[in-house]
């Protein structure tokens, strides 16, 4: 029984009084993702929706095009927002260029590099794995090895801030090998964009997505993707139609370009949301966001280093919006956590597979990121230590 | 050139300044959608977020799984919104149950039922297309005879509300033929849930998908599913994996059932907005609201008719929350909607396809279906037209 008892069959019986407003409580989001949404978001969610189709809504999606491309770096046009989370972002970067039988190389150090490999043999591909332990990097040179010994591969792929593991993937060494090549660089960067550096021209990355709710901080639903000429070409020079509708870029960029044909209907609230979100971030300056996580990050380190949290991510290769935190002899996992939650209001985010009750993860993440959010967490943990 | 010209490399140096804050015009929406938005689903989009394994968020799933199980009038246990547009259920339907190969006969009548077939064929199925003039409904006896030509089928699907010519299709016929076969009958209904009489166990309809922002009257961006237990196992018991990840519901249905495995981080903020949606609809009781858009449909098609408005869907089979209308002789069809978007407010939808610029798309949906905005429209049109 997958989804629990069946329910009785109440038709139009159930009571109307049954369920009250909408009331979840507090809470200070400092797990993996989602964070603490700014204000500007929310007035935007809450702003009255208007057509799809309306000019003034034509001009907005312009807008985000141009702010979304001043965010990733690049001048790449295609660069639009996904109407789904980060996930669907990743299944559009492999959908749209796989053929059946291409070669991927993948490099697997945690969750998303191997759902990665997952989404690309859904497609058809071939995968070959660089793997490297949990928390650990993909050096650059054994992944450059693999790529040399696989030059037809259409697609590398590597995950620039590992999500489930707390590490922060170096993309330079790998971006510039592959930039006279025919091989696509593709990176997950669905928890460092607007959180640390990412220079997706510069760096020769040609697919990217990401996700809404880690340091845009919006809500999560929303996944801006970006693709190089390089990648353009292989998309309109893909043999078989995309397997997804929904996810067909040839068709979505005639929505999103100056055609403006119907494709799907928008999310309009979500999209609002990013808009806003993304003036947030110009408002303080890319720059100044990454300095923010970069010095909030290393208090947040220190002091759960001073309560016997040791770094599970290698050492220099440590994402400043994601601490991956070894938990202390003798510290309940579920336990703490729960305490945090009732009792302080925090959230934490557990291990995740082998790193499952070993592990938490821990989010400093746009809104959440604050010397506030630090102060709360390591003295909600001092008072749980006994300290 | 897809997406219009490059913009110029900006990099960080976006000037902040340049992006004032959002504030799109007001709207009274009577396209095919979306509709006006209920002030509680605005309310619930601006609630402050709470992470998508949080207690609380789990059991207001459970909640959400209860009041979409009595709009959608089943028990089916597998009946959950997926994280994407009503077109994400589309896909949804399809790619969880077809094989390559597999027979699906599609009932074709307009822009939608085309689309299925689009979405079946990226699947690998083999189509058999039953056809009717747009605006039509495909006939029962019909799309039974070939259902009896093609016994081996997995799937007959067929839409219920045409969005694109406002036809009316009926089910019952159909779903007591399949009751006792092998073939799962499959029922777009996007536009009518929650709008007019849906039955899903009743019918016989083994799966069915809707979106938000029709008569559910939230913003776009979440589609209801519905599964029964002949679906279900056609689900289980596919011989490929489900060739998208991100909406694989072998997978999806472990996170909204009992076990909370994480599959992708939920749209937290537009599931708050869904569930006060239908908090709303089960108040006003689904009965009510059904009988409120017949009501005003018929209301709105009489004052119609008596400006020159003929109807366009065919008589008997005309959906009450969508009122396609044939232009009067000599009105300008891009002119006029643009004088009613800016004079008036009032967004109304052109026709798609071969009806464009022939025929209006009236929507009278969930919020928007009141006899305020139907006395609105009616005398803006009359003063267009000299009346």
């Amino acid at each position: 029984m997958l989804l629990g008892n069946y329910p009785g069959k109440q038709g139009l019986k159930l009571p109307a009084t049954k369920f009250k407003k909408l009331s979840p409580p507090p809470r200070i989001l400092l797990g993996p993702g989602p964070s603490n949404v700014s204000k500007a978001a929310y007035d935007a969610l809450a702003t009255p929706i208007i057509g799809h189709l309306d000019p003034d809504f034509l001009a907005m999606m312009d807008e985000i095009g141009e702010m979304l491309r001043t965010v990733f770096q690049t001048r790449n046009r295609l660069t639009i927002p996904m109407s789904g989370t980060g996930s669907s972002g990743m299944e559009t970067a492999f959908v749209n260029v796989i053929d059946p039988g291409d070669t991927v190389v993948i490099g697997v150090n945690g969750v998303f590099g191997e759902r990665m490999c997952d989404v690309a043999e859904r497609c058809g591909a071939k995968t070959v794995r660089v793997e490297a332990p949990w928390g650990d990097i993909i050096e650059p040179d054994g992944f450059i090895s693999a790529l040399k010994k696989n030059p037809e591969a259409k697609i590398a792929a590597i995950v620039h801030a590992e999500t489930s593991t707390g590490a922060r993937q170096p993309l330079e060494e790998i971006g510039n090998h592959l930039r006279d090549t025919d091989t696509i660089f593709l990176v997950d960067a669905v928890t460092s964009l607007a959180g640390c550096d990412l220079k997706i021209d510069d760096w020769g990355v040609d697919i990217c997505y990401s996700g809404t709710q880690k340091c845009l901080s919006i809500p999560p639903g929303i996944s801006p993707v970006t693709f190089s000429e390089k990648a353009e070409n292989a998309l309109f020079s893909k043999k078989n139609k995309v397997q997804s509708w929904y996810l067909d870029l040839s068709m979505i960029c005639k929505y999103w370009g100056s055609e403006r044909v119907y494709h799907h209907t928008a999310p309009v609230s979500m999209l609002f949301a990013l808009r806003e979100g993304l003036r947030i971030v110009l408002e303080e300056g890319l720059q100044n966001r990454f300095e923010r996580h970069e010095k909030l990050g290393r208090m947040l380190s220190e002091k759960l280093s001073a309560l016997g949290f040791e770094p599970f991510a290698r050492e220099g290769f440590q994402l400043p919006m994601l601490a991956s935190v070894i938990l202390p002899e003798g510290l309940d996992d579920a336990e703490t956590r729960r305490t945090l939650l009732n009792e302080y209001k925090i959230e934490v985010g557990p291990g995740l597979g082998e790193t499952k009750g070993k592990i938490w993860r821990i989010g400093l993440m746009g809104e959440s990121c604050s010397a506030e959010n630090v102060e709360a967490l390591s003295s909600a943990l001092k008072s749980l230590r006994g300290g």
